[in-house]
């Protein structure tokens, strides 16, 4: 039978109703389980003061990765929070990691989302041709490479590192052919140059950790997720 | 019914042709995808003349990871080569990643394994109480360190890294507490040198490329793989 009678909507008109019943159960399962991976990442972390200099409280994230359930639980709670926020309707092309944490987990997120991994790296370590950011750090000035062709115009583009720590300004002068532009910025921020510079479209920027007192999101332009708050809301497991 | 008769063997006693004619069949199996991802993996490499240096081609893996079959089909690859040769039955524990390109396929190996992975990296970047070993390079010398408690006594570990290059001797110094030690060796050499001295049984190496006529795996004392071999049996794609 084809007809379709007052009393039933047409075939292939949606209920609108149920649907959005459906996708806010859906946000909800999605958030319930993010929400517990969080909780078991952030009890996996260790602290360690006067790392690597005297003050400097670090946050350990390398239990996570000694532990394949946790290690499961990390790239996971990474690609809900991705795919909820630009997917699936907004495939992600390509995740950016920063030398070289960034290529711990970056490389099983970009695989995880079915997209392309492109490193940045250290200068002098990528063959071929490639752009060049500099940028000033507390002693000295240090720089990023890509390869030329690792992200083609349009292509949407997720940044990802462990931490985003600094809040301090810094001049980041982009080394391009003949031109110097200076911006401000820290390493992520150099890295989103590259992006740009290349013609990507920068959606974001994603962090596993951040010492929220620093406030190093402030520096960046794009959005700025991170899955794990420290040294503000509670410390880890003693 | 519970009686065996001559006819029939007992139903506890496998039926051993046919269980060999299984396990054949897998293994050509397993020989045969292997194969495949080989090719394609192989395809995908491009080379870059005298780089990082005059008069040596360097083969660059990146394609790989820009293109989301392409790395599937590495760590694929990869998990299918650890499995048929140590495991299921022997299963690893933890595998090791040199920084930094160890790092790009490390982890979603071990994700892959679910077996731990463990970074080693350079001096100053390891939080806690460490193991470092010292190796010459072709200009001065350099260390790895890994965490001291990264490695239980008695687990079973592979060592990963991009390249097994170079065939040089190298004098690695192995800097531990008081004592000195001198062993010769590589960079992959040192990390070998770090598993055995936290107690970990040190199952073998894993990389992806292998320059042959270097002839870099006479120098390392336990099993070692390479899954692709270049510049000896033919060239990658121009």
């Amino acid at each position: 039978m084809t007809e379709s009678t007052s009393s039933h909507p047409p075939r292939d008109k949606p209920d609108a109703t149920s649907k959005n019943s459906r996708l806010t159960a859906t946000a909800s399962s999605t958030a319930s389980e993010l929400s517990d991976l969080k909780i078991s990442l952030h009890r996996s972390l260790r602290q360690f003061p006067d790392f690597p200099s005297p003050g400097i409280l670090f946050e350990d994230i390398l239990p996570i990765f000694a532990d394949p359930t946790l290690h499961q639980s990390l790239v996971r709670a990474l690609e809900l929070h991705v795919t909820s926020c630009y997917g699936p309707d907004q495939k992600l092309d390509i995740i950016v990691g920063l030398e070289a944490r960034g290529f711990l987990f970056g490389p099983s997120l970009a695989l995880n989302l079915g997209a392309g991994f492109v490193p940045v790296r250290k200068p002098g370590k990528l063959p071929g041709p490639t752009e060049t950011a500099g940028f000033k750090k507390e002693y000295g000035e240090d720089f990023f490479q890509v390869q030329k062709d690792a992200i083609k115009p349009g292509q949407r583009v997720v940044i990802v590192d462990d931490i985003i720590a600094t809040g301090r300004f810094h001049f980041l002068i982009l080394v391009l052919g003949q031109n110097t532009n200076i911006f401000l910025g820290g390493s992520a921020a150099a890295a989103g140059s590259l992006v740009k510079k290349l013609g990507g479209t920068l959606i974001g920027y994603v962090f596993i950790l951040e010492l929220d007192f620093l406030k190093g999101r402030a520096k960046l332009d794009s959005p700025v997720y991170t899955l794990l708050s420290s040294q503000e809301d509670g410390p880890p497991k003693s």
